[in-house]
């Protein structure tokens, strides 16, 4: 990337303090920046900076007024955040779409089909009757079953591993390592103590604007024509686990090492922290807020906030986690009350206390 | 698969009541089958979709009385949710069998055997001196290191990686992603600060008809002649770690993300629910069963039933975090009898309170 | 591997009590060694073995002082158990650099350049412009994205996952599965409540002498120029969660399914057991031990040892957790002294009660 400062000025639809045909190679934060780059001033606590960056450029709001001199060139814009971020994915955009063409060698099974622009590495894998849309990357050692459904500008980094029939919608992402459609775990006990394999014959399908994290595994439903679905906008972090036939609504966000239990429902626009696990067959309501390793053991309501084990409501938990933590206190106190009301009436000690004192 | 109704009641020992001729060609649930498709009928919460499903063919139970017409072909059978479970696996079979060969390019190192029917996918990778047994399915991407043995009817899909020396039993299936054998961990302190790795010279061994999930993973034993063992009928789902010389006793079920640290015997029988964590060196005795997220930090006895951090008893528990959930409450309750009994008595109330107030 | 029990005891600068021109093959336990294995003694406990052990050779202390006859030679050392560690890793060794070369077919993209002693396997692919050091394995189905550097003696098992732009110092080891510079989890909330993907520019700095475990994830740095650092004698375990901008301290130590988010600085030599969560932004001080499945939500202070959801220190919350097993006891005394005490007095129960029981 080679910009002048003019093109970038044009880009984000602001205006050049000072000199615009000076070029930009890379983008910086403003405390590290160096000559022939841009960073940008959005909190006022970094201020400071703009004073001694070496940056040749800084994106500040139009409405910025400098209480000392500034060296770099500046780019006034609305929103400088904003305008930084669409740099910043300008720039992503050049670098991850170099790669076209198909490298040798690769393996591409009968009737497939795949669309203009794409990129397929070396040692990547296409079965059968797989459909490719347009500007798909498939990198290295991906593994793409057969009758497989592939949107456009998908991509599948290296080594994501389809199962037959999955189905993706357009501008996925999906990292290394994922493993999308996987038999569900089901079997059914036997007299014996062993159990039997229940075939999984669904499959899974991605909608759009999903992106799923490395090594995150969702597995395929039960039955023909059932899906395990991730509705479009969805935002899933790296070692996940998707069971067998759950829907996770539109724009939901899960981060790292959350599980899903089969069957279970989550609803749109639900926020899942990290760690949390979700028994099976449950309805997650929309906008659903449930805290780092949450264990949820039946269904929510609309708007929740959740944590614990089982998770109950997050500002219930905490006053009731802030006497736990005084427990020990709390069983002094009550003993300490009993001898002083046993030793004022009749009643003996022991028939009360039992033995307990919290230090066994 | 298409195959005629009479070929069908055959298979499940059954009558066809209507027209044997028919043909099926997929299976398909009560409420969404189309022309073509056989269900079944089991649970009576559903005999509303027989009078309306467009299903070829229905399996019921042969003493099925219907109460208005049915336009779909009966199938008449003992037990109509077994029956068809037969057929998914039948067609599964069908499926899973289509592929045999070897697809090119692949690798398979000197002095490697492999049996009948076997299929080796693109891009598979076998080391030196590894046997393979009959009909076992390699997918592309799998990593079968040297001296590794594989049974009949191994399953091996995309990107499974066995370290060398990894043995496999009959008809056991391994999830894309899944790890057998990598190092356990283990690294001796130094007085320096750092740690030496100790090597893992041990491997991993699993036993006939398991099943293991995508991206688990299976350290092996960290000593020559020591290994990991799976036994036979074990289920493990997604995501799971199974530390080195670990013991997993036969038919026991583990579901996602669970954890067993080094060393530990987990017994036959037992259920694992998902996220739980087993410390190392522990016995868990048979038929032990642990609920989900629990933390396991000492040996059980057979059949006891545990959840909780540190886990307990399940009812004691869950007896316990009912009182948690008012723990505010009972602070309070205490606080007001310590103004009574102290206001009563002679006491004050600042030696007994300690100003511990719940709400900090 | 087959030494003389002379140039083994040379190798341990010991000395052979018997016949040193005896040849070993391997090792193995006290218990289990037959002939041509050597075993060692170091714990008296396992005396008894050296009298019945069919191992040709076992290693003991030199001032080892036998109760009864033995079959073995013995070699006569300072530390037994040091002394069988190095034969491990001299074994080790021998076995894990028995692979060079380069198999084929392999990918190898322009502009990159390798060093003495490599072997990479057959289906590996390396980008453009990659360094790799001396004796580097880089196994069958390896990813090294473009712009990557190893350094010298690092070991990628089968399938491992480095993103362009990842740094390897030396002696490092990947498990099979692990991915390197994965994108961070980074999305902007929009105003129609989609999530608007951060590009994700920085890159992973892994330091020497770290190992990282199998299918473990480490995601990049947000920005240009920003890493997320694992510092020199890490040792990472299996299926663990690096979120983006994380700097793990120098010879730390985590256990498998740990997760840590993002942007959180973790100390050197901390012990960080199974399952924990940590949050993001925090500062986990130098030698912080956190006990397992432990959440972190807060900043911590050299040397603090801390368990439980949000993490508090250990002793006491174990004492508090002494107290919550013994709620519904506690719940009942309280009751009983409510009931004496008001009825001692001129309240009535149900004023202090409030319905609370406990069994709800």
């Amino acid at each position: 990337m080679e910009f002048t400062l003019n093109q970038i000025a044009g880009m984000l639809g602001g205006e050049v303090r000072g000199d615009g045909s000076k070029k930009i190679n890379m983008l910086a934060k403003i405390q590290d920046a160096k000559e022939g780059q841009i960073a940008f001033l959005a909190n006022p606590k970094y201020e400071q900076y703009i004073y001694t960056t070496n940056a040749t450029a800084v994106i500040v709001q139009k409405d910025f007024q400098p209480k000392k001199d500034i060296q770099s060139t500046l780019v006034l814009v609305e929103d400088p955040y904003s305008s930084f971020t669409i740099l910043l994915e300008e720039y992503h955009k050049l670098l991850s779409f170099q790669k076209t063409g198909v490298e040798q060698p690769s393996f591409i099974g009968e009737r497939s089909k795949e669309g203009k622009g794409i990129y397929r590495g070396a040692f990547s894998y296409v079965g059968t009757n797989v459909k490719i849309g347009d500007n798909v990357k498939i990198y290295p050692h991906v593994f793409v079953g057969d009758d497989v459904i592939l949107g456009d500008n998908v991509i599948l980094h290296a080594n994501v591993k389809l199962y037959a029939g999955t189905r993706i919608g357009n501008n996925c992402v999906i990292h290394s390592g994922a493993v999308i459609g996987s038999d569900g775990f089901g079997f059914a006990p036997q007299e014996d103590g062993t159990y039997k394999s229940i075939p999984q014959l669904g499959n899974v399908i991605i909608e759009d604007n999903v992106t799923i994290g490395a090594n995150t595994v969702i597995d395929c439903a039960t039955m023909f024509g059932d899906s395990t679905i991730v509705r479009s906008g969805v935002k899933l972090d790296n070692l996940i686990q998707i069971a067998h036939n759950v829907e996770v609504g539109k724009n939901t966000v899960m981060a790292a090492q959350a599980g899903i239990s089969g069957s279970t429902k989550v609803g749109d626009n639900c926020m899942i922290a990290g760690q949390v696990g979700i028994a099976g067959h449950l309805v997650i309501a929309n906008n659903t807020s449930i805290g780092a390793q949450a264990g949820i053991s039946k269904s929510t309501t609309e708007g929740e906030k959740l944590i614990g084990y089982p998770a109950i409501n997050i500002t219930e938990y905490f006053r009731s986690y802030a006497v736990f933590k005084k427990l020990p206190d709390l069983n002094h106190r009550l003993r300490e009350l009993e001898k002083k009301v046993n030793g004022q009436g009749s009643h003996s000690v022991e028939t009360l206390d039992n033995g307990q004192n919290g230090e066994s």
